[in-house]
């Protein structure tokens, strides 16, 4: 069956997201280097976060607590109080970042409008993601937002069944393999990569993929090439 | 037009919540004592969460960040970094702690089951929500569970359409007039009382209500008997 909806990742496929945790970690490391090497407190950092997934989830604040005990390991208790709040300022400082918008975004989005029902599939805080997708302009091209808590098989099925749609009628695109791509595969779904320069480091997988229902572009742009013939044929 | 759907409101309808962060709060007003009476740390906590709403959102994670900056604040900067060590502990148990069902809930859950569409309509954080879902029990008695960002009136007129009925078709039960009641009545739809003991002071409010779709009940296995005549007429 033809394509009904697509669903787009938000975090570095729609807008910046992922530089803006590197450049906040940068600045952790930064003040904790007079403990451990900066590269350390960065593996450190990552060990927590993987640690408190399950507890914590995804987004800002899952980050800011997970660099406050990082911090506490690392300076084994010694750590003076005015990091701490230099971490939550840091931490409230992303939370009000402004939005900026990936190149093709807004293009593509308002060449798709009316053809497809377009939604926003992502992980992370509902409260976040909303304010973001409300301050990005962008939020009249989509039916709705789905907050998921995790990007696995199961939740996908669980999105498809809740769009009253087949496996076969729904595209994700996102700049993760690992959770825009491959779970979507598996249930029968199309995928679509758009890489982004910069990627989590827990979200890396090495994979060269073959798929009939897969198609990688390098920008978000070019989407739009196999996707309009439907609309507008030769 | 007929009640179709029926929205249940989770912390402290369905199970018990209120009492885990007033239990929490009050150790961690104790930690504090020697900087400030238990009665102010309380009172500059709910000065901070209130503050850090727009930003934080509901849940515990927020709740825990709030915490970490009372106590810095309150402490002047001159905390131990242990309290803030013995803050995350607290909240992390808080995040794992069993679910306490509410007298009558699974009971009433059962004999609603088949006849209405039962949905969570809940504030708070995504994951956690699921999380307390699973561990309830109570998963299979519905639809789905609706995480919303906020309990306004067009938070709700926002459900009503994604359930694609009408705001007559919709009835919410719950322990708050403010959020779970009030914007309900508003837009049209049906809105159920039923009291917990405990109410987190910035949802309490002074009431007297009389509406035509408004129901008072002491207890939920009450809801039953204005409910159920529905399905089964005398």
């Amino acid at each position: 069956m033809p394509i009904e909806v697509i669903a787009f990742d938000a975090d570095d496929t729609l807008w910046v997201n992922e530089p803006y945790f590197q450049e906040t970690e940068r600045r952790f490391c930064e003040l904790l280097e007079d403990y451990l090497p900066q590269h350390t407190v960065s593996r450190e950092l990552l060990q927590t976060e993987i640690a408190n997934l399950r507890l914590y989830g995804f987004g800002v604040k899952s980050f800011m607590l997970s660099m406050i005990e990082t911090a506490i390991q690392v300076s084994e208790g010694t750590l003076g109080i005015r990091v701490i709040e230099k971490i939550i300022q840091e931490g409230k400082s992303m939370l009000d970042h402004p939005i900026e918008l990936l190149d093709g975004v807004e293009t593509l989005l308002e060449q798709l409008k009316g053809h497809y029902r377009l939604v926003v599939a992502t992980k992370g805080d509902l409260l976040d993601q909303e304010r973001k997708l409300k301050k990005s302009g962008l939020e009249h091209f989509f039916h709705h937002i789905e907050i998921m808590s995790d990007k696995q098989e199961a939740d996908y099925e669980k999105l498809i069944r809740h769009l009253d749609i087949q496996p076969d009628q729904f595209l994700m695109i996102g700049n993760s393999l690992k959770s825009d791509v491959l779970p979507v595969l598996n249930i029968g779904g199309h995928g679509c990569h758009v890489p982004y320069h910069t990627t989590w480091e827990h979200e890396k997988i090495d994979f060269h993929l073959e798929h009939p229902n897969f198609r990688a572009v390098e920008t978000i742009a070019e989407v739009s090439a196999f996707l309009l013939p439907r609309i507008e044929p030769a």
